[in-house]
């Protein structure tokens, strides 16, 4: 079956190509920065790369561009949308409603326009990307995979904020978790590797950082709670930080709560404490001296290494830590840092095997380490993919 | 030398005379509720217990009613003000300026009015009480003790929030932790009474709740930031919380960010979540069966719990964990729930020994646990009269 994946993102869109269960990747590729002038488009087979630059107003735009690119006469893959049997759509938050993928119906949109609430910059995307789809791709089945589902295990003792009780029975208030194809892709990855598996911590380093604690393949806790904002130092966002500050800087410093949202998610993270963004830039400025970049970067590992011992007291044990996502797979620099005097919990880094690049699965600590440490490259798109066939085979 | 305490709060001042060095407690008391239509004002000897009601509009009218007991002509412990050597004034909020006991002057003054800014509820009142206190003990020193300054050994790596720069140097925007007295109190004690106490986690449970992780006699981090807001859950404060969650209720349901504060501060926490504040009435309503009762115990307990595994992680170890405070050192119920399911902690609950209440330092782990679990009675007033002593010997 050709499982179409589409993953829209606030101001992009990721699409790839798939036969299922033979995990054949037919074409992938992306569509970033649509609404401004020009967007990047990329259209990969196994055999051809193109790219090319031109404007993409809008969502409904790039997914009409990609259809296009899938049918072209030359270079396409498909001579007519009927070939795809299913469209995955990768949607941000599902709320307390969604703990499984699901058959996209009138009732599931509605949901989740529901939750755009929660999930204003992620949910209105979806659906667009949903409502397009169904016309474009109209005799595929579309199916929706929640970022916050595999989230839907985490006990209510980790979920609920202690707030006056009606703020969740009546508005939602709790935590709901994200990245959760990532954890839950790498997570099972890892069990199959490993074997001491009942107690692991998943590390998504990417643009979004969070992490969970996975008790025999159930999240059972996780960094971000009721929105992507909070937890661990990100990009751009603060991640954990005192609510009291907000207050402090609306009603004494007569900043709006706009501005403030604003500053804790686009002008905070490492790019608040270093001036750029991209960890690659601000490794290679620490080790130029900027003591800036230097602090970030500690403060960044310092908070994930007490995420490790938070979790490891939820799990009350720890097997092994996973790193995964951008940085997680590819900066070593990092994965050192967040393993630095740890081994009250038998993490033993082996320098060396951290040096090592690969897209594979790999063990970094030291044969002897208790605690293992494993980069696994995560795959949202085959994840989503797996996870509509195997729905639709049921 | 006679030295009294004065530890004013929001709506409240404790008050204690204590002879140093030979610690002997003269006299002590309270008047609660002030500025409502009946104070309970108390006043305690040795010999003697008396208890009044009556109305103390002010923090000014509050610290005469003290005076004129201390002086009262039958039952007072003074002949005249000037017997005082000094009073030590308890301040929560000594920001970056004060890393010790410091003898106030005009200037110290300005400091303390400057960071009411920073704490609202309890600057102004310290100051009220400061300024009575030069005019009724004139001849007395006047001390500060700050809640903060046991915690300006926190490394900029755990201070610093993830925000931009500017946040932190022109406006002061990070943690700066509180309880200082008691967890420097309780911390020292242990270190005495420990064989290994160089990894030391205290956990003061009392109105406020707030943990710190001690290394060397350090604080290194602690749950409280910018205010006392966040951390544990506590008796009407939520503690940790995704900021997220503000954003939501003032843009999405329409509350102001006073509202939301307020909610935050005085109706959540425990009390949002089962109606009661009192852990006493907490308890026996989750032993009948109340299970909201039972869950707030539950999340009471698991953060406290992470939080050990969080701190264990920024110290690389654990020697030990203490309770103190009202919570910590009288319920037997939350230690238990605490100590649960941490034996990869090497924390390992005596059964028995939790059940006794005593006044005095108490180990209550098992006698092969590899981490202490001890009870130690804070003692906030002594440690101010220790510490004003101190300094006026230097």
């Amino acid at each position: 079956m050709k499982i179409l994946i589409i993953n829209s993102g606030s101001s992009s869109i990721k699409y790839q190509l798939m036969i299922m269960p033979t995990n054949e990747v037919i074409c992938s590729g992306m569509i970033d920065r649509i609404g401004l002038e020009t967007s990047n488009v990329t259209f990969k087979t196994a055999s051809d790369s193109l790219e090319e630059l031109l404007p993409i107003a809008n969502h409904k735009v790039g997914l009409q561009k990609v259809a296009d690119m899938l049918l072209d006469a030359e270079k396409g893959v498909i001579k007519s949308t009927s070939e795809i049997g299913a469209v995955g759509h990768r949607v941000v938050h599902g709320g307390s409603y969604f703990s499984d993928t699901t058959i996209i119906t009138e009732e599931v949109k509605e949901k989740i326009k529901e939750l755009s609430e929660l999930a204003p910059l992620h949910n209105p995307a979806h659906l667009v990307g949903i409502t397009v789809a169904e016309e474009i791709f109209s005799d595929a089945k579309q199916v929706a995979v929640f970022d916050t589902a595999f989230h839907q295990t985490i006990p209510v003792e980790a979920y609920k904020y202690a707030i006056p009780n009606y703020l969740l029975t009546e508005n939602k208030v709790r935590v709901y978790g994200f990245h959760g194809t990532s954890h839950k892709y790498v997570s099972e990855k890892a069990i199959g590797y490993l074997e001491n598996n009942s107690k692991i911590i998943t590390i998504h380093l990417g643009n979004g950082c969070s992490m969970t604690a996975v008790k025999d393949g159930k999240s059972i806790d996780h960094t971000m709670g009721f929105s992507p904002a909070n937890g661990l130092i990100m990009g751009t966002r603060a991640g954990d930080i005192d609510q009291s500050v907000i207050f402090y800087l609306t009603k004494n410093l007569s900043y709006t709560a706009d501005e403030v949202n604003a500053i804790l998610l686009k002008q905070s993270g490492m790019l608040g404490l270093t001036g750029y963004s991209d960890l690659r830039d601000i490794e290679a400025e620490a080790e130029k001296g900027n003591k800036d970049c230097q602090l970030a970067l500690l403060m960044n590992a310092y908070r994930i290494r007490k995420y490790i011992g938070s979790y490891t007291a939820a799990l009350n044990g720890l097997d092994a830590i996973i790193f995964t996502a951008g940085i997680g797979e590819n900066s070593s620099y990092m994965r050192k840092l967040v393993c630095t005097d740890m081994d009250y919990f038998g993490i033993e880094l082996d320098q060396e095997k951290n040096q090592v690049r690969s897209k594979s699965i790999r063990e970094i600590s030291k044969p002897n380490s208790k605690t293992k440490v494993l980069v696994i490259p995560t795959d949202e798109e085959y994840e989503i993919a797996n996870q509509v066939y195997q729905l639709l085979q049921n």
